[in-house]
């Protein structure tokens, strides 16, 4: 299938690579070139504006906010004046509620698919075509991209034929993960106090067939050791992804303190100087306010 | 091995059962009589008072509240009087940290060894011997308990050489799974009013394989189907079991803001005539906030 | 002295009053037109649109929320391509942070000065005369405004020559108030639910000197009577005021708990169909989920 | 009148010296008899234990928490066994709802009076007796220490015959302050990192006739200048204060999540060695979250 990609950052990079080894004839754009270049090594065309990589069956966005998308989308030399009718447009993107509705409407009035297919995974999972793919959009449009989404991940879960709704759960998903964060941060605050090991505890905790899920392991991991750096997932990213949570959740008029809480987490952590750290530092926060002051 | 059980609620009366069954002989107590009377059919000796059931080398105690076991520890009938020098009470209630404290402190000074071993698992893993026991304690004290929890339970968690901490890593433990119901509670509040089915978000939700574990599975299914009744832990415990969490941490003053929100929603619940729901019910009181007045 | 004056609502139809009383030659501008016959047989000019309302020495704009002010500032047909050079803009709307930075430079890019002036006060203050003016521009803009600000209130705060610092004052304000509303609720549904008479509990408070300020006995006499209509500020409106504070502390970096959860009050608010309420009626919620159904 | 007092701390020193200067023969208790020099020294008794302050109409105590109360009321050598039927216990100290429950019963039962009176007001105002009594008891028991209060406070507000209201009053009380410097501090962190210098913000802030109340002014003043020592009321007094509104709010199931906040920010500043500090210190945590490391 002919396919363009635009948005090579950690993500991106390895979902195109996986486009063009299962096959796919892949065109990719990125804002600075120097991040084509191995995907070009690999048998990707380069295309040097957005619009040239609109000339597929489908083309991907895998960008970092509201405001990136918007441009590749609404732009003079944007999808929408440039993709075919009947193509699909493949937003990979965690951005709004609001964006991915205008986006939606907007491709319906142009006569194009409109697939809003988000993913779960860090960029290794990326990279080894290990994704999960949280798929909304209409049934045709879902049809077309299913083969692509094999090749980017291990699972497709369809959600709805409204995009939205694809949104929606990748925000709540991300919303739990900070909740976990959150919740493991304030334990091990508690009995790291109380004088226990930590990675001890951590342990006892994992063992628990109840908590045998990786969001333990794994936060849970990082918060023992403090090792918040290098980020898989930024703090700035973590801090975005709770605003949209909370962006949407004020549009349906359902109120979240759970949420609110984490987003005075990450405001924390970001006014303390940790953009740069991994979202999970703010599983820290709550020994830091014990007195820790490691 | 001659044993005590003091205490025949739904979880002792299973405990007590698996006692008997791995062969040992066991004393069994409860202040009203009738729930002794299955125990009496398997095979167990009745005690008339507390004091009856402490002339073995161990005696446990699964009673409701700190109320309970102060009585029956330091009552005038009570085990601390009783209890032969080297023989050990085990404590599987879930209790405060400063009650457990003062447990520890007399039976050291009666030269008793003590051990508390608070458990995860509903009554039916109780019934079943499939218990997770966590457990704390001297050495000896727990050497001499540990044929006793292979009875019980499925697996024994040695925490650390001081009992607390047993109760500490319950109660973080307890902490843990309220706040994923909370976390659950606002996630699925936010996609239902956003018009997913809540069946059909928890399938996704747990296909995820960060997510695959029965803490988001079980609770997500009583939450989507707002199935409370009958409840399986009911929210006057967790109310209880967040009081002392919270109690521990003013003691360890450790600022635990995601239980301070959790005490908020048990007491709501409370105030609006939910004692006898499952404590799981806290997650459809986002709804509720939302609008939903099911 | 000339001026123009857009949006007739209930708080500017009354400092427009109040600017001809003092005998400024006003002229009017409105979205709806009805709302100018008053001010016209007070012998204010009317204006077809928002540039016939540009021709003097200033103009104020006192609208709803950003997007109208965005329309009548920076439209085609807006203030911006309209007001002399030397004239001033004063904007009186309780707008966003980043509105308010994005007129100020427009303004001066333009040559016109620009003041922020939101306003404290309800609009029967509008219509006496008897608002306190928080302002802030460069001085020579508030130095001609003075005048004005003297016909409109009882009181002029000058605040800083960067507007923006009155913006935020005022969103401040709009934060403690209703800050005090969630205090009080809380306190009352204790002492209520304790058994005190509220109105007797409200008579105690106040005769403490601490709490001898109207924003105690207005708001609290509210919560006591549960009399939330007519509202005197929306709840709708309150809402919108926590999220521009909320947003501004977005983008200062500063985690603001209490007003986390006065958006989540104002949410439930809203959810549970409470728009046009008085904003005090969140002061009622922690009474309701104290199980008070009233 | 014959008046026993027991408890010469900051605030009862200047309680017991305003009695004697009315006139009234009192008769001073204190654990460390030091602090009664003074008192002698103006013409106070001098007690040797508790019950030698026990044997004239009225006795007062005014300790530090619940266990210094519970011994003077209920020990060996304590009120309830030394008061004579007919006088009557005024109880000023802040104390738990249910110690005051207690005692009000216990002194029924002894067919003695019981009179709950805790007082607004710091040291300076006790020592020149313009404290502000707040008083619930029976109408006897309120009639023979009218003269009393007068003595000792500027005003006296009856608020029930139920003693225990007067407890729930004084707590409330305490817990609206704590929320208005909680307040403060947001809304201070809010402006000051906007680039407002506090104090004048501050005057801004107070010209406002809304906000025209000593409790904005001082606790403002205190936060803006950062001046937390030495303690008027100590941040350890603050957070007991706090931990005793919260289990009153537990026991009548009234969720309170601004008190929630509250609770965990004294625990985050006693945790970060704050003990000494103001109460009003807490109102700076919003600053230091948002990156302010002075």
């Amino acid at each position: 299938m002919k396919v363009g990609f635009v948005g090579l950052g950690r993500m991106g990079a390895g979902m195109a690579a996986n486009l063009i080894k299962a096959g796919h004839e892949v065109t990719v754009y990125n804002r600075s070139p120097e991040k084509t270049y191995p995907l070009r090594d690999q048998g990707a065309k380069v295309a040097k504006r957005v619009s040239d990589a609109c000339d597929g069956l489908v083309v991907f966005t895998m960008l970092a906010d509201d405001g990136a998308v918007e441009n590749a989308a609404f732009g003079e030399d944007g999808i929408l004046r440039h993709l075919a009718k009947g193509a699909v447009h493949i937003s990979s993107s965690t951005i709004s509620i609001s964006l991915s509705e205008r986006l939606a409407a907007a491709h319906a009035k142009a006569e194009q698919g409109f697939v809003a297919a988000p993913v779960f995974g860090r960029p290794d999972a990326a990279a080894a075509g290990e994704l999960l793919v949280v798929a909304a959009g209409g049934i045709s449009a879902i049809d077309i991209a299913s083969p692509l989404f094999e090749a980017i991940g291990q699972k497709t879960l369809v959600v709805s034929d409204k995009p939205v709704l694809a949104n929606l759960v990748k925000l709540s998903g991300n919303f739990l993960i900070a909740s976990v964060i959150e919740a493991l941060g304030e334990a091990m605050a508690l009995v790291g106090k109380g004088g226990l090991d930590l990675r001890h505890y951590l342990d006892i905790l994992t063992s628990i067939p109840l908590f045998n899920a990786p969001v333990f392991k794994n936060y849970g991991g990082l918060i023992a050791d403090r090792k918040f750096e290098p980020a898989g997932f930024s703090a700035t990213l973590g801090q975005k992804d709770i605003r949209l949570t909370l962006s949407a959740a004020e549009n349906l008029r359902v109120p979240m303190p759970l949420a609110s809480l984490l987003r005075d987490r990450f405001l924390s952590l970001l006014a303390q100087g940790g953009e740069r750290l991994d979202w999970s530092a703010i599983g820290h926060l709550p020994a830091k306010d014990a007195g820790d002051n490691r």
